[in-house]
This record gives C-alpha cells, structure tokens and sequence, in this order.
C-alpha cells in the first residue's frame, strides 16, 4: 500500500497541535489541545495520543508512512531520547516507546526547533537551498543549522541552540542561567522587561495603554502591538533587539557563512521592521564576502512544527525502506 | 605508479613552508622560506614554486598525487579562487593556475584554517573525532568546523571564522574592522595591548623586562614569555583572554554541540594554563549535556598546516580517481 500520509506533532509549552500530511506537504487534517504542562508526563502522552488517533480516523494504517514528534526539548537525536525539558516534565521519560506502544506507527521525535526549520525548508521560506540558519524568536530563542543540505545536530544531536550564544560578557541574565545570551535581549521575557521600564519611564507610552495602563503588567506582545500600531518607543525596544540580532548573526553568518537566514517564532513572524534591522546590520558588518546572505522572515508560521515533524516521519519511512530494499 | 607522496604549502604572512608527506602523514622533506610579502603576487608564487621545486626534487613526478596549498585568505573553495587577504596581496590573483602553469600537478588550495583543521583531523589532536571546532590564536583568530566528519566551509566557502563572532556589544575593535569580535580579545595586538598597558602600570612587572624596559615595545610573546616565567600580572592576562575563550566557546558548544575543541596557534600551543581556563567555563556554564566536550590543546604545531594541505592533495587525487574509475 503506498504511504500517502504521516502525521505530524508540534508539542508546545502551551499547545500540541497534530497534522495529518500528505507528501506534498498538503495538511489534510489538523487538530489541537492544550498541554496538560502540569499533570506529569503520561498526561502529555495521552494528550499526543488522542490528537494522533483523531487525525488518523479514517485512513487505514497502511497508508501513514509514521508519526513525527516535535518536543520544545533536548533530543538525543540517535537515541531517541528527552535529554532535558524546561517547560514540562519529559526529561528521562521514554516518549517515543510510550506512544509507540500505544499506537501502531514508527515515531520519531526531534526538537520543535529542527522540526521548524525541517518544515521551512521543505515546504517553506528555505526551500531549495542548502546551507541555512533558522532563528525563532519567541519566549526562548531558539533554531536549527541546515549545512550542506541536512539538518545538524551535532555530536549528541544537541546542537542549534542559537539562542544560548553569548553576544555580552556580563551581559543581562538568561532563563537557562547563562547570562549575555542573545535570549537574554530577544526572548520575550527580556522584551517584557524593557517595555515595563518604557511604560514607568515615559507615562504616555502606547506600550502603557496596551497593558491596561498597569506599567507592571506588560507584556512582549504588549510592545509589539504598540509597536505595530505605530509607538516610536516600542518600535525602537524592538528595533534594539534587531540590533542585538544582527550582532549575534554577524557571528553566526562569519563561522558558517549560511546563504539564508530564516527568522521565526512569534516575535520574528510579527516584526519585519526587527528582522530589517537585524539584515541591515549583517550588510555593513558581516566579513566581506559574506554580506549578500539573504535574511527573510518565516512562512508557515505556526504549521512549520507540524510540518517538519510530518516530514521526519515521511524520511525515517524512506530510509528504512532503503535498507530493507 | 603508486601515488606515496603529496606536496603540503603552508603560506603565512611571514613565512612559506613546503614538505614532501606520505600518506601516512610523515614528512619526507621540509623546507623554509620568508615570505616576499611586500613584492607583489608573482613574488609569492615564484617563492612557492621554488619551494615546491626543492622538494621534489628526486621524486618521480609520477609518485607525487598533487600539491595541496593553504593560504592566509579567505578561498571560495568550489571555485578555488582566492576572494579576500588581508596580509599578502593576493586577492583575485589566480593563484592556482598560476602555480599549475609552472608545475605539473594538480593543486587544490585551501584556507590555512581549514588545512591546520584537516592535519590535526588525520594526523594530531582530532584523530577519528567527526564533529570538532579547531581555533587557532596568533596574531589573528581562526579556526576550522568538522562537521559530520567533513570539514565544514559553508555556502561560498568562506565559513570557519570563529575569530570574527561577537562576544562583546559595543566591545573593543577587531582588525576587521568590527568590535567585540573574539579576535578583539584574543589576538596577539589585544594581548599587546593589555600587556603594554600593564607593563605602564605596574613598574614592577616581569613584562616590561621582557620587552627590554621599554613598556610601550611589549608584544604579545613578551607578556607570553612573562606568564610562562612565573609573573602573575602577566599570567592574569592570559587568564583573562582564556575566560573570554571559553564563553565564546560555551555559544558554539551551545550551536554545534561539538565532541572536541581544538585550540592550536601559538598562543593557543603555549599557553596550556589559558586552555584550561577555557575548559573550565566551558564546563560551568554551556548548557547541559554539552560539558563533556573536551577541549585540547593541538599537537602538530606549525606542521599542521603542511601536513594538512598536504592531505587535502591526497584526498582531491583520490576523489578524481575515483571519478575516472
């Protein structure tokens, strides 16, 4: 029978949405459901497992090529593994056995930033192309590296973490408990601070009005609507953290010289004024040679997750067909 | 005929080394020469043939599977032209038709980066290590990516300058002409600085006799000379450059998840007390999972670029063998 379908699973902080997916990259079928981050980690399979079974109502199982996993974890790529886990209790847990128990497909799991980029560079703004970065910026920074037409993973597959590179020595603190982290100036924690000190300083601030005029309640998404709606104060918070951007991808683009950079997540998604400034700076200030690469903002938003993971799964079925061939 | 040789050049701004290497990585013949640097492009080559010409000199032609040359510049290494130097004024020379139309073997160049990474890769510090960072500290900070067990160029072939990411907004000037670069920390000029700084100072310090007495002559060897000798100013500013090492090395333990790092160059070879210093943030502060990289100081010392360019000659003879067969 031919596997027209995989299906694809972006678990989130917040949200698991999970795809059915043709090879094309078409979604058939897409559902979702909140995380359940505090009920332990067989609540979070459940919830997987229901989204699967829902999605894959009415195909027959011969026609899913397998099921890919995107967790906003550290995967030990070749073994399959949840390393680490900021946001929910996965850490140590077996994911991929407790789901593969339950439901009779392959899984194969990655962190939710490869699956991002794999969907950005099959289906999305990196298609085609070889050798790029993909940053997303949203409560963590985070990304992955396509080198020569792969994912890289690095050693463990613990590489990509973009976000964790340091651009200031005693710089500003960092959730991961680094400090000088370029997710410590463009995360959305690091957002919401800078624009609850604008909305204390400056009384008439947009960014003020956005929270319900309770400076100590603003959020990220408060400064970029105050931005978006034209607040030169919170335009210049978000044009900053371009800045701190484009100084970090200076690097970036010197050690790798990629020939795109894909810019995603919520914030980077949002502010094409950000991701402009972050280009502008890579132009004057990148080695020579090097400044004609292009920096775009992402394309499939929020479906790339289940895009890539969908993807993953179309790639683990190829290969291993190839070697039983 | 057995192809048992291949020529390694090694140009560097101040010297020109050239070795008859056999594939197992022992050198046969080496020879020395200055580098004419301020005679034009021609000057080089014809000190680069002459070397080549000693060499093989009592080899049949046909033993020898080519001449690998590594560069101070920035190569396209696809279409093996040479895009950018800033020590010798061979930019957009055709260096390697030039040397073709005068010796009758292949040549392949290479940045000198890549070719240190590759000798230490076959023959040094890397042997059988597939995902690994080489950084060289001299007078300026360069580096090599093996990735996947293959070195890493990037989309033009101008990747690898790990000595041009940003570790410091708004940070002192680099070379290049940015700030805050890892070079601005870690080069001989900024040890220079630091040390002439010091040696003005304190009256007392070891570095001043070093350089004679003179505070405004010291180098960057005399603070290296100070250090080794026991003076403790001296040996903080080493110490210092070492800690700038390692957060910057905790960003690209935080992107590549590397198994290795290899610090080589002649700082990087002399000053074990600085790479362990290295190590020792590395170790504190990457994120989790990614501290056990080890990082170790080279072995092939100046023979890394010789022996590594002479591979790179090995391996481009065998791949258009294979081609043909």
């Amino acid at each position: 029978m031919r596997t027209s379908y995989a299906i694809g699973v972006d678990v989130g902080g917040t949200r698991i949405a999970a795809g059915l997916v043709e090879r094309k990259g078409r979604t058939i079928k897409e559902v979702r459901a909140l995380t359940p981050a505090d009920a332990g980690p067989f609540a979070v399979v459940d919830a997987i497992i229901d989204l699967i079974e829902d999605v894959a109502s009415g195909v027959h199982p011969g026609e899913i090529a397998g099921i890919g996993v995107g967790l906003p974890a550290q995967i030990d790529f070749l073994k399959q593994s949840v390393e680490f886990c900021t946001n929910l209790p996965l850490a140590g847990v077996d994911m991929r056995s407790l789901i593969m128990s339950r439901v009779k497909h392959l899984v194969t799991m990655d962190n939710d930033g490869n699956c991002a980029g794999i969907g950005e560079s099959r289906f999305g703004a990196a298609k085609g192309v070889r050798d790029f970065v993909m940053i997303t910026l949203g409560t963590g920074v985070g990304g992955a590296l396509f080198l020569d037409g792969e994912p890289y993973r690095g050693s463990r597959g613990l590489g990509g973490e973009i976000g964790h590179m340091v651009v200031q020595l005693d710089g500003p603190p960092c959730p991961c408990g680094g400090s000088g982290h370029i997710e410590s100036f463009l995360g959305r924690p690091a957002i919401a601070v800078r624009g609850r000190a604008a909305a204390e300083e400056y009384k008439a601030t947009a960014i003020r009005n956005e929270a319900g005029g309770d400076a100590s309640a603003v959020s990220a998404e408060d400064v970029i609507n105050a931005a978006l709606k034209g607040d030169e104060i919170a335009r210049n918070i978000l044009l900053d953290a371009g800045e701190v951007l484009g100084e970090a991808l200076v690097g970036i683009v010197n050690l790798l010289n990629p020939k795109l950079i894909v810019v995603g997540g919520g914030i980077g998604e949002s502010c094409g004024f950000l991701v402009e400034r972050a280009a502008e700076v890579i132009g004057a200030k990148a080695l020579a040679g090097r400044r004609d690469v292009r920096v775009v903002q992402a394309e499939l938003g929020n479906d790339a997750g289940v895009l890539g993971a969908a993807a993953l799964a179309f790639d683990e079925y190829d290969s291993r067909e190839g070697l039983h061939r």
